[in-house]
């Protein structure tokens, strides 16, 4: 028998009559050139329009539309606009390698893309090489780049003023109707879409209140640095519209000192960034009054305990870890403080702080060895860690593409290698896939090491990550010169340079007579990592 | 497009393996004669022992399971295991009129019943009435009475003992099925049950983790005073569950002196109760030491800032208001002060956490007329409260019972009459259905006026409630003799007895020539009301 509830589907227009019926006067503020400040009660109509907007365009129900724009309050309306609409919200990263992005748009067949005007000056170079694009509508942030002339170009606040007030038409009735998409580039071959449903996106905005999770309330100042095209800012924006906190957005501020001077000035309590955020923020920390920061979540990499360290001494608060993935929407772990830890000294509990801590509710995780027996919760046995719960993907987007990421029970393969304590405290030890996080973001070894052995002057070539007191990782190249050629680690970088991302070139390359083999004859990534470690090199 | 993500349905069973693999340590405390402490670790065993149990008596799927019982571990384990085996989980409030309680029996069609043995002297003489109940099973708390020797009793704790240990196999697939049900008698006419999903108690146990509504964490020692036989103890046992807190349940403990123990001795931090509760403790909480409260929950009815005073004074905190109902899982509002209370000084604060505040997120309340318009949020406009959402009954069990609960788009129509403000906050003004909330449970005018009727000697009879220091509301009859009559208040009372519920029976019967009119010549119990509202008796 079925149980007699309301049969009230889990969806983003909820959020939307939430903020407006409850929160019309809590406020978004976008830094930039110029700040912006605007209400819920404001923000709702100009949504409702971008929804008439999108049909006037004759964007097709169920179509991607993509979005290439900083942290803003402009880019909010579209988080709820574009699922409220029946579309699908597409971030885009627009500091990808080109062929990449170029695939990701032409992949999703973007329909039309909101871009800001910052950004322009990446994207419209390639606007050319995507296939489906009828429309870039910019959202003028400040930028200074011209807006081409070109019918396709319309800008975004005409054509909002061009639309008529109302109420929503559409009514999203199943929660599980795909609602936003962000591909991951963190695993091998293309970058793979991750389709998130209303669903997911509501029931993960509610895990983010949770009193042991991020405890939002109506009290809160909410800064995601994190960015909007990756995994929905952690979710922040929508969990903020269920708590009713403030939203602080930086806009296209991108300096410390603009970032800090943020924060203080609209007395933030709750920031969320990656490591490498918050390492360029430690030398200007001292000058603001940062006293109303209450948690200051770090994710998408392990938290270093001497980072973690500066904000306890600078800020009165370490870090708080948090583990996640784009495929897990993204918060599935976060630290923090058991009755059992009472015992612990300072420096403990930080470290204990700076690690991923248990899953929140709904969410399940395992670590499984090699032969597939799940490992028992000791704190030792490691594994590869298994994610299982409603927020998390069950498949990439397309047919087959990244089918051995998930197991034949349904659980996400991580690629990361854990252990699980009597308590459910995750700890990650290792990393099984071949990837490299610079930054938060990620390079795949083997794209790079293709590219390097694309040089015929290059017998071998193997790239491993290092840890880096700044980008968290680089890639270290480890090459094996052809017989007879002399080659430099100058040699090796001039090659890579316009093959892939500037930002993927190493700056470290180290030149070998022969890569270490397995025993199966296998390159010995282990053993380079060994090797290459702790002498890290710090120049960036 | 569907999104990607996993098909985890929100089961019960999650949680039965959420506090399997997180919380094992975590305790379930049970007051008593003898007072019992086991971890999740011990007890999640003996919840599929009790499934299988369950599958060894031969209860059918889908089938209610009845149960008569306090606060305890055992109870828990009912809550758990009647669910996850594919049942469903029938509390049922033993303090009922004893033809409620035959009625609620028969119309779920119990199939057996979990009794505990201090409640089993009420309900064994009923056992011969109820229809379908083939077992009895009794769980000893302390009570003395005999096991009566009858083959359909059994007892607890052989029952589990006489089942191998094992992993669950029943799996729920559909989150919509029925998990648990409550009849309400806070309707006209016949009780009418209430049928909870897996869904709906999974949702609602996320909700009241977050920050803004009772935050509960791994920290908290959460003690529901609230019975667990009455909106499953407002989702408190499930919400533990997710959120890894000590339960502290008092069992059949229903001294103040035993009850204020019991959450000093364990530093409960959050408790849950109606009124009348909190009030008779009022007397014994200078003995002892409740400092570790944060957060004392009072619904069911209004907060008196008298009272709430008294906790301010003696226990350091105010009492926070809830408002809900067995329709809505029950919790639909709590109040806490928001950035727009600011100003507020200590006593408008007091009186803000006593009202009922603003809706937790999924949940929608509006006020709407007579005439069906819904009225503006402007703090002023009264109008009858209605409530949607994923938590929200959608209808009572049986073919039509109460439709005229529900309006033509699917809302709750709840009979208070409410006022909502620019910040959503819920404010009761009057209650429109014709019922009196004694201590937390519902008596009838209706009913009442009747059976005063039914005697020969009355001629007009009309019952309304009255605020009361100790119960809430108390009823007053008020009672026009017939003819030549002569009639005093204990001869009503008299004839009354045995016919109602002896908690039923008015203090205060009024003997009047004639009740006061309306224009169309009904009763004007608001006149009435007027008339007796502030005159209440104390005696009780
Ligand atoms: N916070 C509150 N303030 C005033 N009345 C309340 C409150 N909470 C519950 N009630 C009353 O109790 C009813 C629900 O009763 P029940 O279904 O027995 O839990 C509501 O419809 C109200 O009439």
């Amino acid at each position: 028998m079925r149980g007699l509830m309301q049969d009230r589907p889990l969806t983003i227009p909820t959020l939307l009559s939430r903020v407006e019926t409850q929160f019309g006067h809590k406020r978004i503020i976008t830094g930039g050139t110029t700040e912006t400040v605007a209400t819920w009660r404001a923000v709702a109509p100009r949504v409702r329009r971008l929804v008439r907007a999108l049909e006037s365009l004759g964007v097709p129900a169920g179509a991607c539309v993509g979005t290439f724009a900083w942290n803003s309050q402009r880019h909010v309306e579209l988080y709820l606009g574009i699922p409220s609409s029946g579309r699908i919200l597409h971030t885009v990263n627009h500091r990808l390698y080109r062929e990449q992005i170029r695939f990701i748009v032409n992949d999703a067949a973007d329909d039309v893309l909101f871009v800001d005007r910052t950004i322009l000056p990446v994207i419209w170079p390639l606007v050319a090489s995507f296939d489906s694009v009828r429309h870039v509508i910019v959202m003028d942030d400040g930028g200074d780049m011209p807006l081409p002339d070109d019918p396709r170009v319309l800008d975004y606040e005409e054509l909002l003023a061009g639309q008529a007030d109302g109420p929503l038409e559409t009514v999203i009735e199943d929660e599980n109707l795909a609602a936003s998409l962000c591909y991951t580039s963190g695993t091998t071959g293309d970058p793979k879409g991750v389709l998130y449903s209303h669903r997911s996106i509501v029931l993960h905005s509610l895990l983010l209140l949770g009193a042991d999770v991020f405890a939002l309330s109506e009290r809160d100042v909410v800064a995601p640095i994190v960015p909007m095209f990756h995994v929905n800012a952690w979710g922040l924006p929508y969990a903020a519209m269920q708590s009713g906190s403030d939203l602080v957005l930086p806009g296209p501020l991108r300096a410390p000192e603009e970032l800090v001077s943020l924060l203080s000035r609209h007395r933030v309590t709750f920031s969320a960034g990656v490591a490498t955020v918050w390492r360029d923020l430690v030398p200007v920390l001292g000058g603001h009054d940062l006293s109303s920061l209450r948690h200051i979540a770090c994710g998408g990499g392990a938290v270093d305990d001497a980072l973690s360290g500066a904000y306890q001494r600078a800020v009165g608060i370490p870090l708080i870890n948090a583990w996640g993935m784009t495929e897990t929407s993204p918060v599935v772990t976060t630290s923090r403080l058991a009755t059992h830890h009472d015992g612990l000294d300072g420096e403990a509990r930080r470290l204990l702080l700076g690690s991923p801590g248990p899953a929140v509710p709904l969410t399940e995780i395992r670590v499984v060895a090699d032969d597939g027996v799940e490992q028992p919760r000791d704190g030792q046995s490691q594994g590869e860690l298994q994610v299982a719960g409603p927020t998390i993907a069950s498949a990439y987007v397309g047919s087959d593409a990244g089918a051995d990421a998930f197991t034949a029970d349904g659980w996400l393969r991580t690629g990361d290698v854990a252990t699980i304590d009597a308590w459910g405290y995750l700890r990650i030890v290792d990393r099984s896939k071949d990837l490299v996080k610079s930054g938060g973001e990620w390079i795949s070894s083997v794209a790079l090491e293709n590219a390097v052995l694309s040089d015929p002057r290059v017998r071998e070539a193997a790239v491993i990550g290092v840890t880096h007191p700044r980008w968290g990782e680089r890639p270290v190249a480890c090459v094996v010169p052809s017989e007879g050629v002399n080659l430099t680690p100058d040699d090796v970088r001039a090659y890579l340079r316009g093959r892939v991302a500037s930002w993927w070139i190493p700056e470290r390359v180290e030149m070998m007579t022969e890569i270490p083999k397995t025993a199966t004859g296998k390159w010995s990534k282990q053993k380079l990592r060994q090797r290459f470690a702790d002498t890290a090199t710090e120049e960036d």
